[in-house]
């Protein structure tokens, strides 16, 4: 796609020969990991054809939204409430980045000890390397964990940053003040547009996305078969690139491979004959962040849910459509958001029996929890979490690995452990 | 001390032979970094009497006052409103541990990449080494940073643990979340203490806390002093003391010893002539880590400022003592606390503008920013602290440790270069 796009890249102020050597890389990674498998489905060409064209038609699509006077707004975390953002004709774009590339240009501006997500973004942009945040109006982070809290307000020197507040329990007080964030937030999505939020536009907003997420969870429901009908690592991939793609162009496309997938289940069809169903729960994996995945698939398990924020976690709950006024939905807005579990709260019990309830209906052999190096959050609750589905049953594994390629037979020797341990 | 106590630590569960070596190692650390100083303070003699007694009287006292129906509530962070415990008569003691002693039992609960004081408040606790928390009634933690926020969670299995709410912004909200936060808490020592809390009470104990912030502020001011009258070291220990004695006893002396380096300045006396004056900023030093500032006053440097917790921090703001009921006197413990410059906060310039100021006014030549490994607010804020200080005009050198003694060479050497770089 080199050619066709340089000039737009050019204009993004790209480091062009940096650039090109990371998507011949990511080419690369990519037809190991996801072409080589057999038997693809045909759902899936859609989206090989959305990842090739990553950096090219996509960040096409989003220049030319721009040159018509849309917004685009860049986040890194499910707590944005994406529907104001397409409320006010605005598109969303997920930033957080899964590659190493750019890592010791972060370094020359944060810690060492900061996990691989976090460097990783500020090192695509440091080293000019991603298209997307050269796409953003506005870049909004949020105060989830302490490396990302601290890490905005360095990268606002680089990037036009808003940070929203996340509260850390979830009592009245936190409600309130999640409104509020929530509010001041679409006062400034109103101001960047100059569109003002209205009820109708804002109900269709939230019908968009619910839709996406009803195909998620059908995707996600049909994983519960027996063999699993799509392998883990093309539903994470599917899971990444509903950050990035037009989001109703997405629904429709996955709806259709979840009719593919109905008709294999009901022909008993599978992946991964007699492989040892596991469950991954934890820290996000961004793209190109397949690594953990591809070890396990390659160990003779297969990945049937994913309990994290690109997985079912930012599919779970749907915002309720019955609202009949403005405030009504702002309010159905602030309650769905107010219910995700991430380890940024305290207490998080939910989290722990969403955890149990998934290994059960997916009929798992074990979890392997998945911690990013540095990840305080999901490291401390990962105790819990253990503890939690040692009770129900369940064995887990704690892995902690960053971006690097340097663990990795290290990380395939204990996988390999681990599902001997529980075939 | 050991015979004279030991009934009352087998009551409380200790671990007796591991406290005794506990003890036995801190009396000669003490020994070595304290009792070394030449032309000792008159003044000083109390506090290595506190310190001789640290598990002895100081928790004889404890326990008389449980018996007299007293509760004791233990706290690990600066925002805990103490005017609120002290108005309801109950004692309040600081329970952030400064020792490496119960590491190994802490790891076994914690993710090892967990700062070192995190790691010691629950070491001490697992191994039954600290009279302070067994004396608690309640133990108060807070959602400052994710190591101590989902520590807490683990905690709370061990000990009787409440959380307070710590906002991470500083707007109208976050002022709401705060004051509903103290509510709260007012309302949880009042269940606990069976008092209710009355305008008299709680002015009293508004009094009680300013004026031991107003004698640390004094003994601040008088490091002003060229030469500087008192080492940094038994400023350390001063701050230490202050979260464990009872305040009113405790101010008294304080006041005492100002006095006395009052005179001292007038005489122009002072400690290490000739000393490079150096500040130090960050993560709290909680007792008995006095490790970096040993090192730094081993190495012809005096320290004469400590920006942390267990410095200027914790005395900088008081409570506005004009309020004439109730709610303003809640309201005035609001706002003081609200002012505390955590790096937990975002934004957080306030504190970058009180560094500088610090360092102007103590008229020094250099700063030392300390941070725990793994600690990642203050980590990741030392990079706008040195931009801040470079911009001043004043160097700073960041170091990151922890409890161990195995970095003591390679700290020195470290501090040394900056001292010859600074002189
Ligand atoms: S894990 Fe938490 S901080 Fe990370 S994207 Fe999910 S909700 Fe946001
Ligand atoms: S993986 Fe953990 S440390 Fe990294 S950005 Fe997410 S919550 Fe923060
Ligand atoms: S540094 Fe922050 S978290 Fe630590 S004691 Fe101080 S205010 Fe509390
Ligand atoms: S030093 Fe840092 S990581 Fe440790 S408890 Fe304090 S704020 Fe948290």
């Amino acid at each position: 796609m080199t050619g066709r796009y340089e000039a737009m890249w050019e204009r993004l102020n790209l480091d062009l020969d940096a650039h090109a050597s990371l998507l011949e890389v990511l080419g690369k990674f990519y037809g190991d990991i996801y072409m080589s498998q057999q038997g693809r489905l045909r759902g899936m060409e859609y989206l090989d054809f959305v990842l090739s064209e990553i950096h090219g038609l996509r960040i096409q699509e989003l220049q030319e939204a721009r040159a018509n006077g849309r917004k685009v707004i860049g986040t890194f975390c499910v707590f944005v409430p994406e529907e104001i953002v397409w409320a006010a004709d605005a598109i969303q774009v997920g930033l957080c980045a899964g590659a190493e590339a750019g890592t010791e240009a972060a370094e020359k501006i944060l810690p060492r000890n900061t996990c691989a997500l976090i460097k990783s973004f500020v090192g695509f942009k440091l080293a000019r390397l991603c298209p997307f945040i050269e796409s953003c109006d506005m870049v909004v982070g949020e105060t989830t964990c302490d490396g990302k809290k601290k890490a905005y307000e360095i990268f606002s020197d680089y990037a036009p940053v808003y940070v929203m507040e996340i509260p850390q329990m979830k009592c009245a007080a936190d409600r309130a003040l999640w409104k509020a964030e929530v509010l001041r937030f679409k006062q400034a999505v109103e101001d960047l547009t100059g569109r003002s939020i209205t009820a109708e536009r804002l109900r269709e907003a939230v019908v968009l996305i619910n839709q996406r997420r009803r195909a998620l969870q059908r995707l996600n429901r049909l994983r519960a078969a027996h063999p699993v009908p799509i392998s883990g690592r093309d539903v994470l991939l599917i899971n990444q690139v509903s950050f990035y793609d037009d989001p109703k162009r997405f629904t429709q496309k996955i709806e259709e491979l979840c009719d593919e997938l109905e008709d294999k289940v009901r022909r008993g069809e599978g992946v991964a004959d007699g492989a040892v169903r596991l469950m991954l729960s934890g820290c996000p994996m961004a793209i190109p962040n397949w690594k953990l995945p591809y070890i396990i698939e390659s160990s003779g398990a297969v990945v049937v849910g994913e309990e994290s924020c690109i997985g079912s976690r930012n599919t779970r709950d749907l915002v309720d459509e019955s609202a009949s006024n403005l405030d009504e939905l702002l309010d159905a807005i602030v309650d769905r958001y107010m219910k995700i579990d991430c380890a940024c709260f305290t207490p998080n019990a939910e989290r722990l029996e969403h955890i149990v309830d998934m290994a059960r209906e997916l009929n798992v052999k074990g979890v392997i929890h998945y911690g990013l190096s540095f990840c305080q959050p999901y490291a401390m609750e990962s105790f819990k979490v253990e503890k939690a589905l040692q009770e129900a049953g369940f064995p887990m594994v704690a892995i902690e690995t960053d971006y690097s390629m340097e663990d990795v037979e290290q990380l395939k020797t204990r996988v390999e452990a681990f599902v001997e341990m529980v075939r």
